[in-house]
């Protein structure tokens, strides 16, 4: 239990410099605050408790930075690093924002385009790993479309895995120590971006030269966009062994992506992540892909930095609290109790279990008669999670 | 072309028991059509022109029908096949309208009912091979919850995954010509069913003890559900050779499940579908999972049912004509004409390659400087739906 | 404060006899629930802690009954009533079960259907204020469309008008104490529902002939199909005079209706609709209209119900320390200091002080530097309602 | 009939500077095109066979520009009106893109910020009635909330009444020939944004004090992302009197706005609604209120804005065929015949006429055993949508 709920290292909490660093553009208005450098936001980040920064290859150096600018821009870098202890996790690519990536990047028509990405990854990959980063992240924010006229999507599969396969190979000819997580996300900034779940993306890297070097970095927004259950999908991919990154905020579904702070929304749906990544022993970095409301100032963002860890920790605690509630367990051991004569007809197959699990007989209307207990289970769970419990 | 749109045999449009049997019961409504039998809705699907009729074990045999009733209403349902040269490609298992699963079938906490849905599923893969069927379909409509309480979704994977692989088992032992075909939905009747979309059961696949068995069976309307781009979904199947069978219908997004007759809502992306699956040389089953409007009478029925296969063949037609249209073949190849020049960076991985593409200079101004006239190819398209050019 | 939570009379929680008497049907699914009788259903009511019970004319009284067996109901029914205390409330006429109404009540285009609408909700109108219902609501769940050919929309809102008017001027006529409250719903059971919120309603109100007579009655539920802010809604409702009614209930947004127990999916939406029914003084019924899982028995049923009720005044607890917390109270006072300068600018207007507020000099820069501390009045809000503060 | 499809000024129809004029900026990516001057936009619009042009203040003259800036402006917009004939119909008042309006503009909770958007909203008012726009749209497109901590709504309902009457009383005061359509958006950029949807806006437009001074401006694309019916509410405008303006375009529910080139997404709905504005002689602009794909330069945004134009004039040609269809006539009078027996039902009420529809016998089964055709119907429709009919 952790009653200050205070961050601490051990929690692994990261923020991208593009999350505190945000200046709060937005598609019907301009900035309300002033950019800051990435070594301000270093501090920034220091300063309010976190772990760790990540960061895009163009959050860090500008896509036209000179090699003299980006050596500056590095070495400040690399002091706030040091003078705060944080550590660079994860890295990833900006194949978004230039509007040579306007048809997309690994997928686009163009194959000048394509080229172009492979090469801009290729460099970013040795910016992350030259601070330390561990996992790669993918995010195709311009993989997809607006008319399906434009493309056989067939075929932009095909150009994704492709570029997938080269960056794996690329990081094994390196010998890197870097792991690669795909994130999915369905809509916006395209109008259908492929790969659109975390389910997806696991079968997409069913399909690849090196699946054990790429797993999934899920997003609540991303999939609460879609009003997918987000803990669903987590837990397919953590089964699986994929879950190689996370990226914690919050949305309401069926919107343009929000990135509200952790568990300001949907308080429920985060209190069973917590519990689920708790629970598994999930060791990886919590990264709040979220940013600050528009209304604040910098003493907002810290704020919204602060909030979002701190609401992991209470959800943590309460989610030890479930685990200890002896309710709670006893309603989830009445309804999973067995007495041990169907164990016969579980694992694996045999043609005499098929034989003796259809001879068996089975009572329906006295197994469906019993009352599983969840609406109170459920309350229960309501009257933990709002502490009168 | 087929300037008169009518339904042949080489089509292979299917429809279930379930579809055109549908009385019209919904959550706020009683029937409004009186039940039909197998028999008579195999002679009205004989009537309209279908190729096949697909079943549920308790379409076809209620699930508390003595063996002298289940033996006469086979005998009725063959003649009925016999007489109009209907096939059953597909059979499927209902594991979700008997209150025995009111909390899943494969992954309900209550061994009882795990080990009763596999009897209960054994027993419809021999009704559905008794009939011919080549294609089993799984759609777990009760595999999932309204409150995350009450089962790690970890487990429930598991357990599905186990159910899974022993039905694979019982395939193989029997030696029965079978491929399996799961289909996804993200909610309804559940809150949030587990593997919500096309996607995770992609993921889900990849984790089976027998990969190559397995498939899936996308359904229009349950992507559409989540907003999520169906023909995105169904070209991932594909091209990972998965696409076992289709459900073809039409669905509003963000909505209850409406099953609404093919190409009634959202006409340009049943276009795009359609030219998908008539390009890539789709050979299975054009199934639809739909019924007519509750508004009708069985006349109604059948021009809901002549509806769906009048619109696919229009569509089919239509798609053709997109094909050979020069403007639209003008507009791609000019996208993604290359030069050769770049032919060097793409394909299998070598560091040479990597060292070659790293020195290549990008104008990345003059790359995105192009237009790319989507707009413009988004609109013949539309011309070409609506008939004016 | 209310430490125990327990339900009492002033706290006028009202149920409908469908909710706790919904037997679990849905579209995939049977009955997992034996029905009870209206009279039992009261005594449940009764056993839980409610203040009142709400009916549908056949929820009390069969379409087909006869007389006889209506009045045994009745008396039945009464009995009930008197031994448990109960009141009536609300009532309302079922217009959407009955094929009859498969293409609308008031707005069907068979003038028969809309005649008789008319002559069961006069029948239904005497049987609520028989049992003293002071509120009548109106869900029009038929009206609407699956498709659009079939009627010119503004033809529907036009028989919706006449029959609302025709209905106001019966109460009127019979001198019945009875209020009207519309209710709206975007889709479900029919593809569209015209009106298809409550703002919808509040403009339909507006055209009326005795507007003074009909307010609305808004659902969690139905507003959260659509995305929309229910707490938006109803602050308007009540703004104008119009919050006749209310249904308490829950929802995940974009999906089938799914009438879930108060409070248990959006927990913070509940509190702010909680906190705003108290800070206003609603004194009206707090309706839930919602219904137990289908995994429950009836004690899952009546914990279903006392977990509406307890939901609902922790969080009326919980609103009375978020309006006495200094630190909200700061935030708030600073974001809406004045010092007077502009009050000249507000209130009626007068060609003076047009010409005078044009003549004012503002700092567009400066007024928009403040930071407004909704990050940290959102977290501090997050914290109350988790108990930690 | 206009088997050309060609443009002409009789058809009404409008664009917004900002629409051929948005440069491709979105929340993920730079400018793609060139930003234009107002008078380019205007030269733009007259090649491509437009009608009027409408405009934000500040898409003519810039929030800071100097007065001799804006004079300058003013002439080459001018001049170029001169040049191409284009008018100006419709003019508003941004008020949600400088940062000052962050918290809202009417509804801020600062009242220099309600002071201020008062002003500029009085000088834009002149700015439109100086180049004739007849119309004056309110889109808020920030009175609206992140977290409802922030404000009580109905506060910010009586802020957004205030300034409206005053709105209103200052074009009395200035006898400006002008009416005031209010425009609805359900969220984006704001989390939530009051008065919802067209429903909520007619509600509200009914407690001001000039209501007959305010219709609504409904958008498609803004009732498509909360997944509603636009044409129901549009008729509900038309038929209250209050659709004062129309934006047109095109959207994929539950979605970031997406501000599609009309009848791209949606043909079905687009034909229904093009059809009720020529079947009710809707006699307003036709204002396209979307913008090009990012993929696109200005060769692209022309082939964008003449597509809009082109789809709405086969639409409304289909309308055509569709009204003059026998068998469309034929299955629409065939549901609505009444043999004149049930006339003395409807109408105004007399208690007379509420006893004799009492005592009136009605068949129900009867009644509902008729099929309503509505499948044939809608096919017909497609079949007439695609142009094989």
């Amino acid at each position: 239990m952790n009653p200050s709920y205070e961050p601490k290292p051990e929690h692994k909490f990261t923020f991208g410099l593009w999350t505190v660093g945000s200046t709060g553009r937005d598609p019907f208005g301009a900035p309300v605050r002033l950019a800051k450098t990435p070594a301000e936001l270093v501090y920034l980040l220091g300063e309010v408790g976190a772990y760790g920064v990540n960061f895009h290859d163009n959050d860090l150096i500008p896509i036209d930075a000179t090699p003299t600018e980006a050596e500056a821009i590095k070495k400040d870098f690399r002091k706030a690093l040091a003078d705060t202890g944080l550590k660079v996790p994860m890295a990833t690519t900006n194949l978004f924002a230039d509007p040579v990536f306007k048809d997309g990047a690994f997928t686009a028509n163009d194959p000048k385009v394509r080229a172009y990405a492979l090469q801009k990854t290729l460099n970013a990959i040795d910016l992350g790993v030259e601070f330390g980063a561990g996992v790669y992240v993918f995010w195709g924010g311009r993989e997809g479309t607006e008319t399906d006229a434009c493309r056989n999507p067939a075929d932009a599969i095909q150009r994704n895995r492709d570029a997938m396969n080269f960056v794996c190979e690329y990081i094994l000819d390196k010998k890197y120590p870097l792991k690669i997580a795909l994130e999915a996300k369905p809509n916006e900034p395209r109008g259908d971006i492929y790969n659109a779940t975390t389910g997806h993306m696991l079968g997409f890297i069913a399909t690849l030269d090196h699946p054990e070097m790429v797993g999934v970095n899920p997003e609540v927004a991303h999939e609460h966009m879609a009003g997918l259950n987000f803990l669903h999908g987590v837990a397919q991919a953590w089964e699986a062994g994929k879950l190689f990154h996370i990226d914690l905020n919050d949305q309401y579904p069926g919107r343009y992506d929000q990135d509200l702070r952790f568990g300001s929304r949907d308080l429920k749906a985060a209190f069973f992540l917590v519990k689920f990544l708790e629970d598994v022993g999930y060791s990886g970095s919590r990264h709040f892909d979220a940013h600050a409301y528009r209304t604040e100032d910098y003493e907002g963002v810290k704020d919204f930095a602060r909030g979002c860890m701190r609401t992991y920790l209470i959800l943590k605690e309460k989610a030890a609290r479930w685990n200890a509630d002896p309710e709670v367990q006893a309603i989830l051991a009445e309804n999973a109790a067995e007495d041990g004569s169907l164990a016969g007809y579980f694992g694996k197959y045999s043609p005499a279990k098929a034989v003796a699990l259809r001879a068996h007989p089975f009572d329906r209307a006295a197994i469906a008669a019993r009352g599983l207990k969840y609406e109170r289970l459920d309350q229960v769970t309501v009257d933990l999670l709002m502490g009168v419990r």
